[in-house]
């Protein structure tokens, strides 16, 4: 398969996934879905294959849905005209965003998030989903949502699992970012590292240990353990729907892509 | 409106409300509970009023429930007459001190407290469910509740949302105080600084970028993302309804307003 | 009554129970769980025993289920024959562990565990279901049981109350050990120390400030304030069985106690 989104490597027991969309700062458009998916399969369909490596390039790691895309589905743009499309569905990437974390936590894998700079928004979604999270010191995150009258809703559960309720709504409610010594003191970040190839390497021979079977069973138990629903999680992509095709927050967002207006700076 | 119990003032984009009950320690009593929702209900109908800060004096944030009024209700006091009054509910203060700072945390407003000095029992609650805290370096928080037979029973599951269940369960069997830095360490406050105004003047800048409309649906979408229920907080005044009106309790307390007898010196 | 598991003695306002099977690495058998329930009815008669300390010997706490009692229960070894006593539920160790611990968290007496040295699998979830647990600085805590097929299941809701989802999480899915200070930073330990006589001590005695009502009334009241259910213990219970009986699992435990040999150095 021919990647337009990601560029994928063969490790020793594992794969690497590089999202590459630089000039879109690596943000989260359906293909970018589709093929992180599309390795997942490849993955769960390699007994060798136990480990996927999740990185950005240039600094950035990941920065949330691509706001481009939301704006050019209205092109034509007036505010009535958003209010007809207000229904249809058809156009959500909520749902397979919140699958393809989702699937992170349940996979017979191992998740292997390795961050070197930018996370936002939707990104911080990819990384809290990990198993494991691995940082390097310039890495920060943030949850600039609510800036533009979002909220992280399919982030949220799978933060607070991590960093607990606080550091989740202090996030949401500030947007102010959060570093990579800050984030690992909270477990957003596992472990912090100028070398995180030799980090993963020493994680990699750690779980190399288990095998598939324990690893599902292992997902499964935990999902058991705490409490993340399933109605939880259609709450998630509801109020992400819910508030993406409100004509106030498509007006945010296209005055931003197309004249750089803040919502705040009217 | 004249308060009898806080001080009001209006900052830009704001209101500041300092309890004021010198004399009783910043004790909570049931004016108070008025008159802070009274200046809730202010910043509710003024839209340019985003930010609620709360505050003490004196070196108190506040001390929590007011005994001497516990104690007052009981003047005439014999174990059988406490026993007599046991299902009377009019009295109870506890069902309004839960509506508030559960007001807290659903107001389409952000809600900040300032501690600087003594907060317990029921004041780590009015902080707890506070959005954001910001604390000096001298401030220190305690649950003494136990030592009277008395729980932090409407305290807990705000107090457990900030600081996960073995802090909030060590504080409440320990009775020891924790101070401004390990407060902060496990997320009872967010930001420790000898300039808690600074640190405002910053908070509010940030947030002032919210609009009500986002705020209100923040609020309203964590609430689902956690495990606080109306039957928890239903459960949360009951027992303390049931601790409080337990003659031993009372006994307790009484003895302690009159005499300066604490329970363990028996 | 003598005990063939614990060292029993008295101490001012308490018990203390030292684990003692030295040639087990003071390891879990049935015996062990009776003798601790047996002192956990004499504490809980005597109303001036107000505190249980729990303790190891010679640098090890205690390391989870005994492996020599789960493999001489299929002495006579072939996969076959496992398969066929997989329903037999009278061997498992299970419930009365986890009826056990649980235990800890409903009594009407302070648990205090005392960890100097090394503690696995379902010694950890020994200590994460104390009230306080106080550890020297050279103990360190692992979940080993992925490496053989197993979880920590039971530990599990223990665990998480203390240290929240995802350190829980990465224990289990690392393997890994972590030391008292970094056991402490996550609240698995209440505090570090050279000298843990002189913290036991200012514990209990702010501690015997509490009467046993207020004890009961304590836990019982934090029960419902977190999301442990009896349901949750069910499930946990099942899986320990479950993955204990699967004849994969019972060869690895086989392989190692007969042979030295580790799953993942076939």
């Amino acid at each position: 398969m021919e990647y337009k989104t990601i560029l994928v490597n063969r490790m020793d027991g594992g794969i690497t996934l590089t999202i590459n969309r630089p000039e879109q700062q690596n943000s989260i458009n359906p293909d970018l879905l589709k093929e992180i998916n599309h390795v997942l399969d490849l993955a769960v369909n390699d007994p060798l294959c136990k480990i996927i490596v999740l990185q950005g390039q240039g600094g950035v790691f990941c920065t949330g849905m691509d706001f481009n895309e939301i704006s050019g589905k209205h092109d034509n743009f007036t505010p009535g005209q958003i209010h007809e499309n207000r229904d249809s569905k058809e156009v959500s990437h909520s749902r397979p965003y919140l699958e393809t974390i989702k699937r992170f936590t349940l996979i017979p894998r191992i998740v292997i998030s390795v961050v070197d700079g930018r996370v936002m928004a939707g990104g911080v979604g990819l990384a809290a989903a990990s198993d494991i999270v691995i940082a390097t010191p310039r890495s920060q995150f943030s949850l600039s949502e609510a800036l533009w009258g979002l909220l992280p809703s399919m982030v949220t559960p799978f933060l607070i699992r991590r960093v607990g309720f606080q550091v989740a709504y202090r996030m949401t409610l500030t947007t102010m970012p959060i570093h990579a010594r800050e984030a690992y003191e909270v477990h957003l970040v596992d472990e912090v590292t100028e070398a995180p190839e030799e980090v993963l390497r020493r994680y990699s021979l750690r779980v190399s240990r288990l095998d598939e079977w324990t690893l599902g069973n292992l997902k499964q138990y935990f999902r058991k353990m705490w409490i993340i629903s399933n109605q939880m999680e259609d709450a998630a992509v509801a109020e992400t729907d819910r508030l993406s095709s409100e004509p106030k927050v498509v007006n945010n967002i296209i005055n931003f892509v197309k004249y750089q207006k803040f919502p705040w700076s009217e």
